[in-house]
């Protein structure tokens, strides 16, 4: 099977581009001097954690406890949790962790912990920390976190395994400098709010910070003890657009066939719409040269971009696509194959029970890795 | 198993509702005196497919061939793929042909045409029009339409069955007199061309139309043979922006779990995020009164909407709710479940693999029925 029989729409995978990713964060991680704990919330595929953890402690962090089981069960036994857990999720981690991972589940409340102490099951749990993207997360000089990790310390069955924070606001940074500022202040939090609870005699073993960005411009990392970034196995336009890799780093995308022309209106459409592509519109907050749709187009089988073409709207099936010099719809015929670049990776590859996959510079597709969707 | 054991995010659907506004799109069908040829692009379900073809011809409408395939074993042979095809795919609708499908396929190109002239397989083929969304599709009035019909004449294997209309563009109106202003549109476009290719002596024996608001909205049928709308059967809160139903009638929705509450900044996070709801933002465009953001709050049990709380942002599993009232946080602590009643069902649904199903006034899940998702 090559990359021009694939049916459409079809997500593929570059497996030399994705490994070039995985290497140069576990590098980057190396020169931190930091543990590198990949979130698999991206990739949700055993054989990219397996080259994702390759020369790691072996590590991973997950969205879902479907996500945690699956790689449970495909050899990771060490999983962080990184979504507050409510309490009617928990005997499903207490299941996991009986079964034998070292499954760490996230709290942020009061009532959280309590539940936590109230139930039967085993637990080892970190708290999380807000430093300053504020979706979830205690304040690290505030009384709560050290009130979580009491009712924790006294709780018989669990333990507080460290602290953990998340910069998403670092998708906000647009300049190297933005970048190290966000950086600095994700490991500031997660290590003052380590150092308050240490102050009170606890132990909290693991600090953990990580988003792509900010894994890539920190200054240092002294005092955290791993990091957490996930979009970077894949990439995308959007952290393209942010400097965090380049275009060509880009190992996924979704390749679509042109199913209409309209030359009077002077568009084309692919059979790529809001399901195939997902409605993610991240690279809109890039302005308007950064701004590509629902997603760019590029050759099929070298993955460079095609005249800077953009998909600029969806319907559930469709991809409707500007065509400004009428001698594209000779290049791009009905049937013509494109793979099209995403905005937000996480969220196209999610519409995809697996990935095509294919080494740069091959048509050749080798192999299919399922991915492990749903929750 | 009850609602309220459900793991988080979690799709549900209440077949009370469902099979309400099956029988309410079936008594307008009759009313208008065309078939209904439900658009299964929605629902992706044999159950679904089968409440929504009772009492009707029992033609279903697809826009996958995965969905074609999936009914086609599931008993429902007459099936209209209502997304232009692409010569690759070909071979797949034969194949389904060949088994015994009375499989209609889509074009709007000469290319297309001759691709399938030329084809081994028997294809019966549907015209696309315009009738003014500007998606796809030919123009009625146009050469264009008979040079495609005239080489699927000629063609020894193909079948000419008639023309297709779709006006996407009704869910830009805002009024009944807009709406029957579009449905009017959109039936007169679609017997225009098939009345231009019969006064060239082709048979065109379908003259189909459809989308949710026009079926509703349309003054009369007459000249056309069936319309196919999909998104009433479960029903959404842009459809309900617009007018098509109530928020009483939206069928399906998503079950989230309270997560996190930060009372400082006056917001509460639950587990339902981008992918469990999707990033679609249809009712933005209904205006402030409108806009639910990512998707409106409602009591677990009875779906009745929760003091106006929206989602009013996502990130990947986690989906943000400002809460206005302190009040709120007692009403819906940590671990609290809810229904989030979708923007965009068709997106929203297009993230799991089945409905948990139960019946209105009851807690109980009575079915798990599965979707066929994918392409």
């Amino acid at each position: 099977m090559k990359l021009s029989d694939l049916q459409t729409p079809c997500l593929i995978l570059d497996k030399t581009r994705l490994a070039r990713n995985c290497s140069r964060m576990s590098a980057r991680a190396a020169e931190l001097g930091v543990a590198l704990r990949p979130h698999m919330k991206t990739g949700k595929s055993a054989e990219i954690a397996k080259l994702a953890t390759a020369g790691q402690p072996g590590g991973v962090t997950v969205s879902t406890l479907a996500e945690a089981e699956y790689l449970f069960e495909h050899g990771f036994p060490d999983i962080l949790y990184a979504v507050c857990i409510p309490p009617s999720k928990l005997d499903r981690a207490a299941a996991l962790t009986a079964k034998g991972a070292d499954l760490k589940i996230l709290i942020d409340s009061l009532e959280a912990a309590e539940a936590i102490a109230a139930h039967p099951g085993r637990h080892s749990v970190m708290i999380e920390v807000d430093c300053g993207e504020h979706r979830t997360g205690v304040d690290h000089d505030k009384a709560l976190l050290l009130e979580i990790a009491l009712i924790l310390a006294d709780a018989e069955r669990a333990t507080l395994a460290g602290v953990m924070t998340h910069a998403g606001h670092s998708y906000r940074g647009r300049t190297p400098d933005d970048m190290r500022a966000v950086a600095a202040t994700e490991r500031d939090s997660a290590v003052a709010a380590a150092e308050a609870l240490r102050a009170e005699g606890l132990a909290c073993p693991i600090v953990s910070v990580g988003s792509t960005p900010t894994a890539l411009y920190a200054d240092h990392l002294e005092g955290v003890t791993e990091m957490r970034p996930g979009v970077y196995t894949l990439g995308d336009l959007f952290q393209a657009g942010i400097g965090s890799h380049g275009i060509e780093d880009i190992a996924s995308s979704v390749v679509a066939s042109v199913i209409s022309h309209n030359r009077g209106r002077g568009t084309l459409m692919l059979d790529a719409g809001g399901i195939a592509l997902s409605k993610d519109r991240s690279t809109e907050a890039l302005g308007e040269s950064g701004d590509m749709g629902f997603g760019l187009l590029a050759d099929l089988e070298t993955g460079t971009p095609l005249d800077g073409l953009t998909i600029r709207g969806t319907h559930q099936e469709h991809g409707e696509v500007a065509v400004g010099d009428p001698a594209l719809y000779d290049k791009l015929p009905i049937g013509a194959k494109v793979r099209v670049l995403p905005n937000h990776v996480c969220m196209t590859v999610a519409a995809y029970e697996g990935y095509e996959v294919f080494a740069e510079g091959s048509d050749e597709i080798v192999a299919h890795w399922k991915r492990r969707n749903g929750w």
